[in-house]
């Protein structure tokens, strides 16, 4: 059925949409996570919505498996073909459909990736500040409602979106939203496509926000005892109503593995990097505010980067940290995700840090504690069992330490496959809900299939 | 049936719960629109998630409608009950459930008010900022997706909204959110029940952002000689990146109901509004840079307000400008609520005030032009057929060409019984499936029949 369905596509859309090379399906089969690879059967390469609405009849028809597949950078799986069937790639979908900067608004494909986008924008004074670190497709944020480092100021990429053009599994093509920065009409079909992972829909098109660059920035970073010192101290900073851009913590551990990846020298202790941003006059006092907040708590090493080279180099060692733990040879690792209420944070970084000490691997703790998001990374060897064992059983434990404090298992990740034991624990009988809202939008269930829920 | 069901609820909730007084039913029947009104066969009073769910259950086996009703503050018709029934009245359910100051976080009943709810957490240094000028119920602003004068900061309701308890039509209580800042766990349900009106479940409990109440926060006004040109100056005024609290449009004529009926006496020209808000010394240098801003753009009367009564003045002038108009005699107001992207608003408010102008009826435009978002308000004779239809027209030309613009036919009112016939228009394809999850939520159309779309 797979082979007919291949012929078909390429019959009706053209033979060089479809590929199942052997590099195709090898890199199709995976992404940045150490979820299990699966090949899918082909990859399609639409190039317009109007392929998108043709493959998604085909494939809705025969009941086979769609997957969209963004810049593979996803961190839970969300772009493995689990029923094998259809890659759908958004390499040619990367252009600018319509750039408003006048409305501080554009409209670009989903194949775009965030680094192409600001490239296009920043000449005109803009930028687009959402940044999960990897070069991610704009599809493929707002699939997984990712966010990153700014999130602190920006929030999600749910709060940045305007419209998403859909494409249904029956070939309906819809618009999630509209132009407009605020509106009361209708049900908010963004929220819920925003985050949707694939599953209830392939976005083709997506109109984002975007802000002015601002005209300073100015990082620093300071050093503290014990991890749980610096998640206090970060609570103190958010409760003075200090708009920050960035605010991010790193263990000692992870400290030591930029260092050695990167050939940085940072004082090899729980830290905590700062960045500031807007016009000069207000980062200034922002920072002199911090710095007193900080030193009045007892932190060490408290030094800003005061070049642009300083500052890209201290945030660039933030942004290579996961890549640092990479280097470890024969090893792969394992990630938490875990978000919670800002005065819960001391204690769950405390309780990540013990976790990850009792169980004898390598692994740090870091994270966006400006939002009470934060990440462990743990260090395995796939090939030994017990250590994989570990390793899910450590989170599992933040996972649902963090639900029970009134959090979320994935602050920004998404659920895609190692998220979906959390889902019940995590929302309860509305797990159900979502589960029908599922089958109303892809009865049939072709879309992104095996993801989210059970 | 109605009768029986009412027996019921008194039988199973007791009888305090349950009205059909004549006063009870005229409350129920309308709200501050000039919408038809309806009465209800009777109203419950639920004290409790527990008596939602016990009239849910009754009211759905037995297929009588429920309507809930907040303060009556609404201005679509979205608790005026349509299908008659129960109109289920929020007064009792209006405590404080959990403040979690230190997480700037508070979870409270439906019932509770706008300022019901800053009196609470005043006096911890923190508020609550969506202001939709009047003492809207919490739960009412939430399934509107009200916002106001404060929107150009922090958004709509959705934006502040970190989960809701809701009852759904077959007695399920769900949570559509948590207590984490973010989260990219499953379906965006926060999204969709914000903005829903009461037709896909009802609100029992909402967890909402809080805000440290500024240091200081600073008014000023100024005229320009035409309307355009007042929208020309908010668009170099957001442009700049300014982070303004609050931004308003008030025209001539509107200017002039005011002074007339509060005793005022602003100059009456078209007018821009400002607030800025923070501590002192940013908010002093950005009052000078849109000073500045606006003097190179040709404005007349700039007037700061120094004291705080006056800046009080200042912002109770512009809340009671709906009212003002209402003092005119033997006439209702007819009202529209389009948002339009940025740089299209100059364009809007110029044809809105034309349309004014040429219908021969008293009316202005005013709105919240830091999003897009304006109000035309018309006044006329409801026992004139002409004149009402004549505003009908207006409000439809706007909304249309709303529309075509990217924009939306409701920034904050909602759809209720006066928007639901530019739903198509707005969102095409997308209103079928929004009907949809109607249908998946509320099989037996209980729920606030007859709104938001046909």
């Amino acid at each position: 059925m797979e082979e007919k369905l291949m012929y078909l596509c390429m019959e009706q859309l053209g033979k060089d949409k479809v590929s199942r090379g052997e590099s195709e399906l090898y890199r199709h089969s995976r992404d940045e996570s150490s979820h299990p690879f699966r090949e899918p059967d082909f990859v399609f390469f639409p190039e317009n919505t109007d392929d998108v609405v043709k493959v998604l009849l085909l494939a809705n028809e025969h009941g086979i498996a769609v997957t969209p597949f963004g810049a593979g950078s996803g961190l839970e799986g969300q772009s493995i073909p689990m029923k094998k069937g259809i890659s759908l790639n958004f390499d040619r979908m990367n252009n600018v459909v319509e750039f408003a900067p006048e409305d501080l608004m554009i409209t670009v494909e989903p194949g775009m990736t965030r680094l192409q986008l600001n490239d296009f924008v920043n000449r005109h004074g803009l930028y687009f500040p959402i940044d999960p670190g990897a070069d991610a497709s704009i599809g493929g944020m707002v699939a997984t409602n990712a966010s990153g480092t700014t999130a602190v100021r920006y929030g999600s990429m749910r709060d940045q979106v305007l419209d998403l053009e859909v494409v249904l599994a029956n070939g309906d093509v819809i618009h999630t939203g509209s132009k407009a920065k605020k509106s009361s009409s209708g049900y908010h079909l963004n929220g819920i496509f925003t985050g949707s992972e694939g599953t209830l829909g392939v976005i083709t098109k997506v109109t984002v926000k975007l802000h002015g660059i601002p005209e300073k920035v100015l990082a620093a970073r300071c050093t503290f005892p014990t991890p749980g010192e610096c998640a206090e101290a970060a609570h103190v900073v958010l409760a003075s109503g200090i708009q920050l851009m960035r605010m991010e913590l790193v263990d000692a551990e992870s400290i030591k593995q930029v260092n050695e990846y990167g050939n940085y020298s940072f004082p090899e202790a729980h830290s905590l990097f700062f960045e500031f941003a807007g016009s000069p006059n207000i980062v200034e006092e922002e920072a002199s505010v911090v710095e007193e907040l900080m030193h009045e708590l007892g932190c060490q090493n408290w030094e800003r980067a005061n070049s642009s080279k300083e500052r890209s180099d201290l945030w660039k060692a933030r942004h290579e940290l996961a890549y640092a733990y990479k280097h470890i040879k024969g090893k792969v690792s394992s990630g938490s995700d875990v978000c919670v209420p800002i005065s819960k944070l001391a204690e769950m970084v405390v309780f990540g840090r013990e976790l990850v000490e009792e169980c004898g691997l390598i692994g740090g703790v870091f994270g966006h504690v400006g939002d009470g998001n934060f990440h462990t990374l743990i260090m395995y060897d796939p090939t030994n069992q017990l250590e994989y064992e570990k390793t899910e059983e450590i989170n599992g434990k933040l996972a649902l330490k963090a639900i029970a404090l009134g959090g979320t298992c994935t602050g920004e990740h998404g659920v895609g496959l190692g998220k979906m034991k959390y889902q019940v624990a995590e929302h309860g009988k509305a797990v159900e809900w979502m589960k029908s809202m599922k089958v109303l939008f892809d009865p049939k269930g072709i879309l992104n299939p095996e993801k989210m829920f059970y």
